[in-house]
């Protein structure tokens, strides 16, 4: 069966300090179903993954398992540096009750591509679930061929791949390569009415987290043909997403982007609390100001 | 004080199943201390810290912590992506008794030049330790600048650096600006005694593993001002260094570095079994051979 | 006036003994003109413009000017490392009769932000002719943002952007916030059909020295809204663009690329030589042999 | 016959208006030689050679062959992206009457290290001069390998490197594994001590051109073995080379340091005017004065 639709990354809502705030993410759950999302996926880079303990890893997967309940499938973020580590966060979630698994090619080491075949086979035959490859340049440092995604698709190690490298000629050659059951999903927020249009079967949107109904609506209207009405949703969605720039050079850049999704949910009334983890940098009064008034020209206030 | 010397980073022999293989950690220990070691380094790049699990990461510590037995300082590495995750290293490794931690940037996030500063600022002030940044652009993809490092000294966050950025203009920027007890360490194999010339402390030589005598050597010589006599042995370990490139294109820089380091070992009689973690390739017959031969060269067989 | 439709960066064929084989050239440019192309951009990176001396960059343009006749618009590269070199290749282009200049950002030198900026007003202010950013981050290794190009277009500075990043994100962000003649074209081969639907306004493909008459089509059908028969012909030469990853891994892409459009231009019998400027490595016979039938199955033999 | 001592890449003093200023490049060619340089390196990266018309690089070599006279060498860089390109650059170099020619790898373009090495074959075989390769990764984007350089030095392609790239590991490689005339300099203005104690046999020093007597004195030291002498005069150009990043963040990497040696030349008297070429940022009224105090510092003013 091939996943489709949209899976958001979901975010992680923190308390003031910085434990994980189960109320506010189960309320983010409930935000979610009732914008129409057609899986969850946890323990993303959206999810604000790099910077969660463990423990808060698994408080993660059980508040967000526990409150689906089972009407939307939920895949997990294994991301680590290498396979062992890989395979240790990959039983947790397995244990959690997950029904797939994202893993990232290695980083930090200085990997061959042999290398990345040997990672994602290994967690596949030993993760005991479907395993998606994440693409995911800006933060790995390496980018997946198309030609090893199709080849670990043939063989049945991977199930299907988020592609957020940006690169939507590499996400074509894969579209045109693969065979029927692989799933191709972009992490792009601004381009899914074109990556569905080239065949992709779903979108895993940071931005989906403050406008779960708008990418519900978007993929909607693709998948009966209306594509002039889903690419008028895109573009909506689009100058949304002019959030993530309003942090600006200050920052870095994983601080700008989750920082406005969280304080996009907060203003929204989702999230109790819009705080990032250390070490990133809070948005301020002005620039949560700026994303208010983007949420209001989205009509989302 | 300032730690100075030999502090090599001790790789971490593994059974032929992929446990921590404790018997030959003792083992490696103990030829490291006979060869002369000021300190030691655990759960560096070198000891495949980026491929253990926390359990063996931690089976690590006990085994090199206990097995010191306060003999030398032993330092560890807290080697995650993010300050929250470092912490929970930081804790495990307190509760095991090390003298010391070893911190990376943030990697895999994209992070500001002041979100480093406080990344390094957190740890000092929950740490517990004396911390020292540890400047790895290869495996990090961020250069630490001088004047970060020297910020971060003069207010008392960081205890020392360790580069093994391969840049010696900035390693000398970081020695010329630096105040009294900050302790500057080179991690590169090759350049020792121009590094102690310029007034590095000491030495983090992956290399140190294979050959402990020869940087003990090296390091006293330069100690009592005979360069000449430094410069030979370091010219002998630079030749022995050869042995990192026998993996060749055929597989990752690490598997190639920390291949060599522990078939050299098991060459020498130190640890029992050569593997390397996963997804690592292994090195072949031919390829073992010939850096047998390498040792040969260095008088080391 | 807004230039639309295909715009085919032009190959340069060469003799033997490398010149510049006019004669070869001339037909090039009939091919592409019979295929029903918009306009010709010469010295591009498909051109091996950074491969051509000052010598030969001239008689191409003397070449392409003059046969053309002013039938098409003919665009001009001004590719070089900063903005006095560039200002010499614009007075030739100039002077040689070309409508439009196009240049990227500067390399080699480590430049900032503003000095983009002051880089492409510097020419738009001596150059005499309209300006197209060239935004190729492979060879520049700079990414023009979305801010600058839109900044740069509201004052006039730039008449449009050759955006072959690969990044559809930002194309479509440049979409989305220009004014009315700005001119959006795609660099990429494969996602032409879902740059139109966004709102490009044409294409700079490469593979379009070898099927003119492809694209051609696919614009013509995009243009009259029948996204089916533009996807499929898109389709259809996405498979073909397979022979720009013949070369594999035994040489650099831009022999790979260069060297299968100019092997496919000979097979099909329009220019006299396929051979490539040093230091490149040219295709061997078994690599040719299937570039042909990548070509037969386009039904392009 | 082995090419050694002080090399300064000698500045491009420009006019108001931009044109080649001779009258203060000829009495930056005396300032040099007054200070004891061993030969005069034109058209390298601090001799602004990138933004430099070709028509602006023959200028150059005729002002400085010319008016050095033959009392030192002079050699030229054949800077640009291919190999084309840089033999005609040779061409004129040889014309002019210089003694060896600098090449860097290919840039802009995707290359091979195959293909990097058929370039520098080619030049040797064709420029009619000896040739050293300049490794020069911040510009290029490719690092020489040691195994290539050392490759193409035993077989007689080239003459020398010289290395900016700060890889001192790689710079001592080359050191031990090459054969006799191969001449080693190095570009880094704050490790010369140490390259030298290494065995390199000279330094390209950016900063030489503000102090020569300073690499001249460092040089003599340790050429009779005074290392202590060598490594103070290094220490004091090392506080010195603090001009470069006067400009800090708010310009490119290239205005700061090549306005830097020619804000100081200017203080100094040396050239009549201290602009750069554009797109470079000038550096301010406050900027200059930090230099002033600099130099002050250092003992030049």
């Amino acid at each position: 069966m091939r996943l489709t639709g949209v899976i958001p990354p979901v975010c992680t809502p923190l308390t003031p300090d910085h434990q994980v705030d189960t109320a506010s993410l189960t309320r983010l759950v409930d935000h979610l179903l009732a914008g129409g999302v057609d899986a969850l996926f946890v323990l993303g880079s959206s999810s604000e993954v790099a910077y969660l303990t463990d423990t808060q890893r698994r408080v993660v997967l059980d508040t967000v398992v526990g409150h689906a309940g089972g009407q939307v499938p939920v895949l997990a973020g294994v991301i680590d540096m290498t396979t062992p580590r890989v395979l240790e966060h990959a039983r947790v979630a397995r244990e959690a009750g997950v029904s797939g698994l994202v893993a990232t090619a290695p980083f930090y080491t200085r990997t061959h591509p042999d290398e990345i075949r040997t990672h994602f086979r290994t967690i596949a035959a030993l993760g005991g679930l479907p395993v998606y490859a994440y693409d995911l340049p800006v933060s790995v440092h390496t980018k997946l061929s198309a030609g090893l995604v199709l080849e670990l698709a043939a063989e049945g190690a991977l199930a299907g791949v988020k592609d957020s490298s940006g690169d939507d000629g590499g996400l074509r050659e894969v579209i045109l390569g693969r065979a029927a059951p692989f799933s191709v999903l972009t992490g792009s927020e601004v381009t899914v009415d074109s990556a569905l249009w080239m065949g992709a079967d779903g979108v895993v949107p940071g931005l989906g987290n403050v406008d779960p109904h708008g990418y519900a609506e978007l993929y909607r209207c693709a998948s009966r043909g209306d594509w002039e009405a889903a690419r008028a949703e895109q573009e909506r969605l689009a100058r949304l997403f002019e959030i993530v720039r309003v942090g600006g050079s200050r920052m870095g850049g994983s601080s700008s982007g989750l920082g406005a999704f969280k304080a996009a949910l907060h203003l929204r009334g989702v999230i109790d609390c819009p705080v990032t983890a250390l070490p990133q940098t809070p948005l301020n009064d002005d620039e949560t100001g700026r994303i208010g008034k983007l949420l209001a020209a989205a009509g989302l206030l």
